[in-house]
This record gives structure tokens, C-alpha cells and sequence, in this order.
């Protein structure tokens, strides 16, 4: 509440958290013959002769959107774009801080699939890159879906694919930790919803032994196939090998990691106390997490990780964006792709010098953190 | 040339005009905690109860769009918004520096009038404003009639009525130093697109003697009606009351006032030796005038303006954008209504301490401009 309380006024205070900067001065008129009219008139006669040159001569290289409809914005559902405005100002200061990015808020109006496609092409030439923002599944994947096929710049659903690079990249230090393999490893996955699906995806990259997705309806299997939509069905056929089904309660029972992108309060002590030795526990539900830590590790937690900065092991989609950007934009990537994916948490894990169950995922203020990424992720 | 160069050259140091600033710190985990999650979830909350509490929480009501399609940017034509982008941004510039509004150039890859507005229409919840820029005639009325109907923000076509506008402020001043009454003078338009129909039509309302509006097929009359869009056999109602024919040769004969948004060098000083005593002239093609200052007052120009920052009398519409969007946004206009512009044209007129021949119009620099527009317009 008091949190809350400072947040409101400090919001109110600053009026919002971003503004348009001019990098050029305008103090007399000659400024203006050289920057607006007429001299204005011979870069764009060049980009007109060379579309390349609008990198050359505006600030549309560093220039990116964060596009919402506002139907899933943080814990808070479709709460509409504009109540989402908030978020994506905040998301804007990220970007602009840890990866000098400028990101534009565009608010849509509709939350019609085909109109969020069609408004994003339209405006996609302002934009070098697109990131995607709190749009619900499974709509948000047909929408990334389709833009990947209809634009030539990156399109990026940070709720998926952010959500999904931190994870990977926490496990990578959390599995070193205990020794395992990968593919010894069984997974469960609780909430299969765009990050589920993302993390699911990600993870099967690395072949453990097994990943077992959980929805509302319980585990994920072909029994279960009308309370799924046409990804969550796509799953179950790499996913659940040994086809058990049931909750949480059957799925938890000799797994290794426990995933949750789920709700409050869903992981108990019981389940942790069935779980494989050396129980890896990321609670990324926000704000609440499915368990809080000191409960996770009084139960058996090895390492508990979760969405929040007021404990450590914070895994969050910060860590992913500003950079995964940054070096889209560096090297002009005209797709992130897999293969980008998972070196960008490659990255993150090896910027953690001395992992440790307390220390598996590193600070967002971490200054290596963007210097790697762009390492890991130059062609 | 050689701005040209210098322009170009500057254009690239700076690598574009704009950039995104943080309003807010962000150097400690609690400033995250306060400004992105989980503070940020507090006045996403009130704007969903509230959403009128946009306003209060995020920088939404400073925010503007600069809208283009390419089609018909500054005297280049149809090169396509990208190439369009290096004035979007000038103008984003102009918005920050003198009326410290924050302006998204937004780019559009279609020309077509529906997809035009139903873009705009799709992304203005992120908007308190929208400026329509560079898209030609009529298309343009069709889009800024269109969209009036179907946001209630208000939507500005600049280079209709910020032309006629600043327009109109100078022959106000003008006309005082010549003596004659609104009432006594016949005026001649010379070209007929969305600048001339706009200067129309808000001259009109000054209920001059008589407007002549001339587009390349000649004098517009009922008899050339075939070669009219439906926007200038509008104005053939309310214009030409003598129902003269012919070409510009036909038409200026005894006008009192020349108005050119036209093409260069059209304007011969022959034309200027058959006008009324004290002909006043406004030259306003960019880059290059319908007639040059010194050749018109050789020819016994009484006032000549043009849209050129190096001579006196420069009419631009930067010199109303700014102080209109402000006083837009300031009192919250739904619309911007004709009472809107003639009050801002006045405005601009007024800022001029003495008017003289060489001085109808002030300077874009002018520290009393805006103050003065928001006085006028205030509700």
C-alpha cells in the first residue's frame, strides 16, 4: 500500500516517465533552414533515391514500438491500452536506460486479431524493431506469427520470448549448481499460457528428459485435447513422454525443476517434499509468486527463484529486452530466431561470475550484462 | 547546394533530429520497484477505473502523432514516407522547441484513404493530438473529414490550415497598412490544392469582395467544372461571383491581393502592373516563389511575403502548429473548430508590435507568439 501510494505520486509528479528530446540545436534561423525547410529537402531526396539512407540520416536505426491492446497487462488482465500506458512508459525508460533504445507507446483500440496486424504493418515503417507487449494468448502468438511473415524487422512478444530467454538463462546456472544434466532433467512447467508455451519451447531445445505443461484443466495430455487451444495441442506432442495425467499434485512427483507462470500461493511445501533431490523452484508469478521463498526453502528448496527485486534470483524479462533489442538493431537482424534466443541466455547465465543458489541470474543494473549479449549474439 | 550539403552532413552527425527521454531516475532497484513492477501496476489501476486519469499518470496528454504517407512532402511530391521522415522529425523539433509538445513522427506504408484512417484511428488512444502531414489532395480532406468524425482528439492538417492560417494573420496586418476593408477587396488564389481550398475557405469568412481560385486547367468556373474534385466545385459556389473565365492573366487584373501556393516564377512583374494600387503579394511556393521579392517590387508590389526564412515577411506555418496544438492540448479541445483558426490568426497577427511593408508577420522566434495564441484561444 505504501508502495503503491509513492508510486502514484511520484507518477503524477513527474507526468509520466518519457518525453521527445531534440539532438539538434534550433536557436536561430539558419538552424531551421538547415534542419527544417529547405535544407531538410536533401536528406530526404536521398532516402527517396535509397531507402537504406534512413539509417543515415534520421533516428529511425534506434527507433522502436512497444505496441499493446492492453488485454493482458502484468497481473491485471485486460485492463484496455490505456490503463496499460503505465507499463509501457515504464518499458519505454527501460529500454532508453539499459540499451539507449527509443521506444514509442503505441495504444491500439481494437482487440481484433487481423486490425492489430494490419495497424503494426502500417506503421512498421517508422519502426527498426517491434516489441510486442501484454497482448493475451493465444492471440499474441497468431499476431507474432503473421508479423514475422509480413515485416522485415524484428517482432519480439517480450511476454513470451523475454520470459522464456530469462528462465533458460537461470536454469543453465541452477543445473551447473546441482550437477545434472540436462538430460536427466524432468521439468514442470504450471501455466501454459503464452510464457508456458514460450518457456516450454525454449527449454525443449536443450532435450531434458521430460517437460510436463499444466493449464487450469490439469496436465497436458491428448485426454484432456478440447480444453486446448491449437498450441497448447502442438505441445502435447513433444511434451508429458511418459502421457501421465492428472494436477500438479502427480506432474510435481520426482521432477527436478518446478516452473511456475501461474498464480499465487499454487506451489505447496508438500509438493517440494516430493520433488527429485536438490529441488530447483522458480516461482515467477508476479507480484505474488506460487510460493514465497523462506517457505520454498524451509520445505527444500535448493534454489527458489522469482519474478521480484526484493529477493534474490530476480528472473525477469528486463534482463532480456534492452539487449536482445540492442543487438537486433546493431547488426540488423531481420528476424530473432531461435538460435539468437538461446545465445542471448547463454549471455546472461556467463555474465553471472560466481553463480551460487543465491546468485544463479544476474542484476539488471549489471554492466556487463548488455556487453555480453552483444557478444553472444554478433553474427 | 552548399546548404544542401551542410545539411546533409549535419543530419548524419546527429543521425536523425529526436530521441526518447526518461522524466524518471532509474538507478536503484527501488526506483524499478516504483516506476516499472510493481508500483507501475497502481496507476494502471486508477486509469482503468478512470481512464480520464491518462492525464494525471503518464505523459499521454503532451503526446502528439505527426502523420504521413510520402504523398506529397514539402515541394518533393509523392517519395514515399520514409523518405518523408528527416521533415517528420523537423517537425517533431519545432513541436519540442516551441510549444514543449512531445511528437511521434509516425510512417505509413499505405496511401490508401480507408487504410489511412483506419490506422489512425486504431492507434489514438496513444494520442492527445493528431497532425496530418504531407499527404495530398484531396485524399488529405478526405482523411481530416473522416477522422473528425471518428476520434474525439483533435486532428490538424497542417499544411491546409497552418498555411492558411499564417496566411491570413499577414494579410491582416497587410491590409491595415493598405487602408482597404475586407469588404473592398478581391483576392486571387493561385493554385487550388489542400493549401489554396484551405486559405479559401478560411478567407472567405473575412467576407472579401471576391476570391478567384486558379488551378492548372485555369480560372475555376462552372465550364471546366469536369477537371474539379468535388472540393473545388464546392468552392465554385462561393467563389468567382462575376463567373470570369481564362487564366491567371484574366484573373488578376484589379485584384488587390495575390496569393501563390503554386509553383516557382509563375508570378510576372506584367501581372503585378495590372493589379489594383497597392497589390499585395504572397509568393509562398517553397523553396522557390511564384515571384522573387525584388522582381515584385520592381513590378510595384506594395507587400511581398514568401515561405523563405532569408526574406522578410516569411509565411509558415510553423508559426501556428506549435501554439495551436498547445492551446489544443492545454483546454482540451475535442476539435479544432474555424473559430479556433480565425482566433489564432488573429493571435499571430497581433504579435506583431508595428506592423510595416517588410513586417506583417513575427518571427517564428518571436517570444510573445505562443503566449499570445494560448491568450486568443483560451475558452
Amino acid at each position: 500500500m505504501k508502495l503503491d501510494q509513492k508510486a502514484l505520486s511520484l507518477h503524477k509528479k513527474y507526468q509520466g516517465k518519457i518525453e521527445i528530446k531534440n539532438k539538434v540545436p534550433l536557436r536561430t534561423k539558419e538552424d531551421l533552414s538547415l534542419y527544417y525547410t529547405p535544407g531538410v529537402a536533401a536528406p530526404c531526396k536521398e532516402i527517396k533515391k535509397n531507402k537504406n539512407k534512413i539509417d543515415d540520416y534520421t533516428n529511425r536505426p534506434n527507433t522502436i514500438a512497444i505496441v499493446t491492446d492492453g488485454s493482458a497487462v502484468l497481473g491485471l488482465g485486460n485492463i484496455g491500452a490505456e490503463a496499460g500506458l503505465p507499463v509501457m512508459e515504464g518499458k519505454a525508460n527501460l529500454f532508453k536506460k539499459f540499451a539507449n533504445i527509443d521506444a514509442y507507446p503505441i495504444l491500439l483500440n481494437t482487440q481484433n486479431v487481423k486490425e492489430i496486424i494490419d495497424t503494426i504493418v502500417h506503421i512498421s515503417p517508422t519502426f527498426a524493431g517491434i516489441n510486442i507487449e501484454d497482448i493475451s494468448a493465444p492471440r499474441c502468438i497468431e499476431v507474432e506469427n503473421a508479423l514475422e511473415k509480413l515485416i522485415d524487422i524484428p517482432v519480439f512478444h517480450d511476454d513470451q520470448h523475454g520470459t522464456a530467454i530469462a528462465a533458460l538463462a537461470g536454469l543453465i546456472n541452477a543445473l551447473k549448481l546441482t550437477g545434472k544434466k540436462w538430460s536427466e532433467v524432468k521439468i514442470v512447467i504450471n501455466g501454459a499460457g503464452a510464457a508456458g508455451l514460450a518457456i516450454f519451447n525454449l527449454l525443449s531445445l536443450k532435450k531434458p528428459a521430460d517437460i510436463i505443461l499444466i493449464d487450469k484443466f490439469g496436465i497436458l495430455e491428448t485426454s484432456v485435447a478440447h480444453h486446448m487451444n491449437k498450441y497448447q495441442k502442438l505441445a502435447v506432442k513433444k511434451s508429458n513422454k511418459s502421457g501421465i495425467k492428472g494436477k500438479l499434485d502427480d506432474a510435481i512427483q520426482n521432477a527436478d525443476v518446478f516452473i511456475g507462470v501461474s498464480a499465487p500461493g499454487i506451489l505447496k511445501p508438500h509438493h517440494i517434499k516430493t520433488m527429485a533431490d536438490k529441488p530447483i523452484i522458480f516461482a515467477m508469478a508476479n507480484p505474488v509468486p506460487e510460493i514465497m521463498p523462506d517457505l520454498a526453502k524451509k520445505a527444500g528448496a535448493y534454489i527458489i527463484a522469482t519474478g521480484r527485486s526484493d529477493f534474490p534470483n530476480q528472473i525477469n524479462n528486463a534482463l532480456v529486452f534492452p539487449g536482445m533489442f540492442r543487438a537486433a538493431l546493431e547488426y540488423k537482424f531481420k528476424k530473432i530466431t531461435t538460435q539468437h534466443k538461446l545465445k542471448c541466455a547463454e549471455a546472461i547465465s556467463a555474465t553471472v561470475q560466481n553463480p551460487s543458489a543465491a546468485n544463479i541470474i544476474p542484476s539488471i543494473f549489471d554492466k556487463k550484462l548488455l556487453s555480453n549479449i552483444l557478444k553472444y549474439l554478433k553474427p
